[in-house]
């Protein structure tokens, strides 16, 4: 049968579009990705869809699929609901392949995605170059691909978006001001002025940015109307 | 009372979220953009919501937005519903500038774009550089800037999402072979070999691509598994 990734999109389960609940509702599995954002409560999905729906850690999505979502796919149609876009900020490519492999028709219901929401800010989406990410430091792995990601867009005038690192079943989820941390401390091992503490920086690493998940955008090259937009804010 | 800028995502009216279809069944007035891609028919939007749907083209929306939408804004909430996110690959920025200067609040109903659905591709999202976009060549018009964004994102080996032009409300839709001899003549002209005819380009301006809207990636530097899953379409 089929093998449905569904996005949830950005906010509760009303971010659903009619097409996913409909792909949802048909579907005698229904599996909800747990592990790389925060998602909309199981119980509010339920109570939606009108069925059981289980939750799928990385080890069910990455290790066991063949015997979870993809067997479900196997006998009947399956979704698998993901935070935001399925293919966007998580793109579960190594499941279509595995579908594919074992010729399991696939269907992607997309949806919104922080890496276009990111315009609410003011900054026009189409001048952000690469997305990067922000890991956890641990003890010997502080690694410093988020400033050569910087640099690189910096040099085309493009604006960052960083998205940080979280693990939900922990409930861990990197705050803004820690992430401001990680890249003045690698601002200051590298010192080439990419990322420096000067005003804003220092001011938004003590601020409350509310409940997470949370990202952080390096502004690159300001038109007027994003300056004037991003007033906004103040 | 309130601006809604409802998101439409990029099928059907079933690609509306939960969240927009309701706010769009509460508002007192709900328009349709009918300029910047194709939308689903008004017909099904007013079936699905039970209500007038009114078209607003761009002389509605950019120079008689006070008398319509915003006027409408003040006395009630006012819905306008966009094609896929309402602020990614066409931020209506000024609308919002107008609504503040107004003090009408906003609020921005997030939904699938084609800027994150490229990840169906199989080619990494996060690895995107700038969004350009192709204009219409008119006589005396034939910019290069899409030429230059493709280089500056080839330095950096991210992909290349061009937006082709479009004039839905004149049936005008520019196809990718269009695109593709665009590029092919700027490489002509420029020769720095950012775009070259060698095989790919060349066989694809010959290919029917089905009804519009489109778009063409350039790829960058590709990982492995993205050329593995690129290989799906072949």
């Amino acid at each position: 049968m089929t093998l449905y990734l569904v996005g949830l999109g950005l906010g509760d389960e009303k971010g659903l579009t009619l097409a996913g609940l409909a792909a949802a509702r048909a579907c005698s599995a229904v599996y909800l990705e747990t592990y790389t954002s925060v998602t909309p409560s199981r119980q509010a999905l339920e109570t939606l869809l009108g069925r059981a729906v289980i939750p799928a850690n990385r080890k069910l999505v990455e290790q066991d699929a063949e015997s979870t979502l993809l067997a479900a796919a196997k006998s009947g149609d399956c979704c698998l609901l993901v935070p935001g876009d399925p293919l966007a900020a998580t793109t579960h490519i190594d499941l279509l392949h595995r579908a594919r492999e074992l010729r399991i028709p696939i269907r992607i219901i997309h949806n919104a995605s922080i890496m276009t929401a990111v315009a609410e800010t003011g900054l026009q989406p189409y001048k952000f170059g690469k997305t990067g990410s922000i890991p956890f430091p641990a003890p010997g792995y502080e690694p410093e691909t988020p400033y050569d990601l910087l640099k690189e867009n910096q040099k085309l005038g493009a604006h960052t978006l960083f998205l940080l690192d979280l693990k939900p079943e922990e409930g861990r989820y990197m705050p803004i001001p820690d992430a401001i941390r990680i890249l003045l401390k690698l601002e200051l091992r590298r010192n080439e002025k990419a990322f420096t503490p000067a005003g804003p920086a220092k001011a938004l690493a003590k601020e409350n940015f509310g409940p997470p998940p949370h990202c952080l955008i390096v502004p690159g090259k300001l038109h007027f109307i994003e300056e004037e937009t991003l007033a906004f804010w103040q």
